[in-house]
């Protein structure tokens, strides 16, 4: 660790982003303890509506600036295309999700990427969490370290507790080369390509498509793509799909 | 940190103590949130009594038995005489209050005196804190670092980052993901199975087709791909071709 070289997160690219959570409350409590940690942005995806005095109650009215400033969205995929990164949290430690960051490690990632690029902390809803589809989002994945006795956490400590390493973390990451990286729109767009593309020509099982597409998304997640590396490999899967129609 | 030195606190002797709570379901909070962290003792001093209704909404069924097991005290010198190292929280930093820790040193420390010590972690009424006169009990006082914009935490976030950091402290440095990488001949194999397709389809170009390969490569270098990951896009590059070839 260099002596002097403190890099602080840029906090108005962090979101908070809450996937239908069950309790209006846990909304205002999210939205305390963010803004307690220096994260004022929040998003709510959901399909329900929830009584705003319920979570106005839980953010106390301090934290009332970030409640009428929270973002609706209805749609998963809509609400994280315009991040750069996404990290997903998660309880459950399964094959299908890959290797896990401890919050610290997350912290330190975001803390860097979060000067160029738009970062999101995605939480899923409190009795299920994030499904294996919601994480084909995610760029990397959390889990916080609980006693195995009780793993369950409320939502809002959850939130608290990556916040709470974001902003420890800004004292003392070194500066290093940030990436400006795709947004998850362009990648979505170059997942979408890449599948249409493995579909034609039979790689993928129709029974399974998603099977080595989970793969391949966990293979290009670690690489954070520029957005001028998702042109290249979408000018790939285009070129190819010319050729293949055009040929013979 | 050293390799190997891994050193656990004795949970048994950590307790969380909230002194005067307004709110019965913050010390549900409050349980729930330290048995996450393996915490289960809890002390309440008060001369009132709590609904315990409302304690065990918040503490979830799975803390019961931490509810169960709360030891209430009317006076603070009474509750804290059994400990030997007394934590004090605060968010006010005056004069009287000397020097404050951060919740990692504490927990570094806490870590260490509860194997042989008795450890309180003692915590304030959500509205006014701990009084200079309680701080006097404490042996260290802590500070949870917040947002200028906003300082006051709720009871149980305050609980839940100590009780966290003590977690962590404990697991020290987390063993990190070490992937099994391709060698290079795997590596090399696949960026020459990948030239030819690409040349094949009249991506590269013929006069300079390094160009390309060049993006190509280092975007898979960033990777640290594994043999297995190699395997699967050979597969797709062996799948296209026999595709070209034996398609129309």
């Amino acid at each position: 660790m260099l002596q002097g070289m403190r890099l602080t997160a840029d906090k108005e690219h962090i979101a908070v982003v809450l996937n239908r959570p069950k309790y209006a409350g846990n909304i205002g409590s999210a939205a305390r303890c963010a803004k307690n940690m220096g994260v004022e942005r929040l998003m709510v995806v959901s399909d329900r509506d929830y009584p705003q005095e319920e979570i106005r109650q839980m953010s106390t009215h301090l934290a009332a600036d970030v409640v009428d400033s929270i973002v609706y969205c209805r749609d998963l995929g809509e609400a994280l295309s315009g991040f750069h990164y996404v990290v997903g949290t998660t309880a459950r430690l399964g094959l299908a999700r890959g290797p896990v960051m401890s919050p610290r490690d997350m912290a330190e990632q975001v803390v860097e990427l979060s000067r160029k690029n738009d970062v999101a902390l995605l939480f899923g809803p409190e009795d299920t969490g994030l499904t294996n589809e919601d994480l084909r989002y995610c760029q990397s994945v959390v889990s916080i370290p609980t006693s195995e006795r009780f793993r369950s956490l409320n939502l809002s400590h959850a939130v608290m507790i990556l916040c709470y390493e974001i902003s420890m973390a800004e004292i003392g990451v070194p500066e290093r080369f940030t990436p400006k990286m795709a947004s998850s729109r362009e990648t979505e767009g170059m997942y979408g390509h890449i599948g249409a593309l493995l579909q034609e020509i039979g790689f993928l099982n129709p029974e399974n498509p998603e099977y080595w597409m989970m793969h391949i998304r966990r293979l290009f997640s670690r690489m954070r793509l520029s957005a001028r590396e998702v042109r290249i490999i979408r000018g790939i899967c285009r070129q190819l799909s010319w050729y293949l129609h055009h040929r013979g």
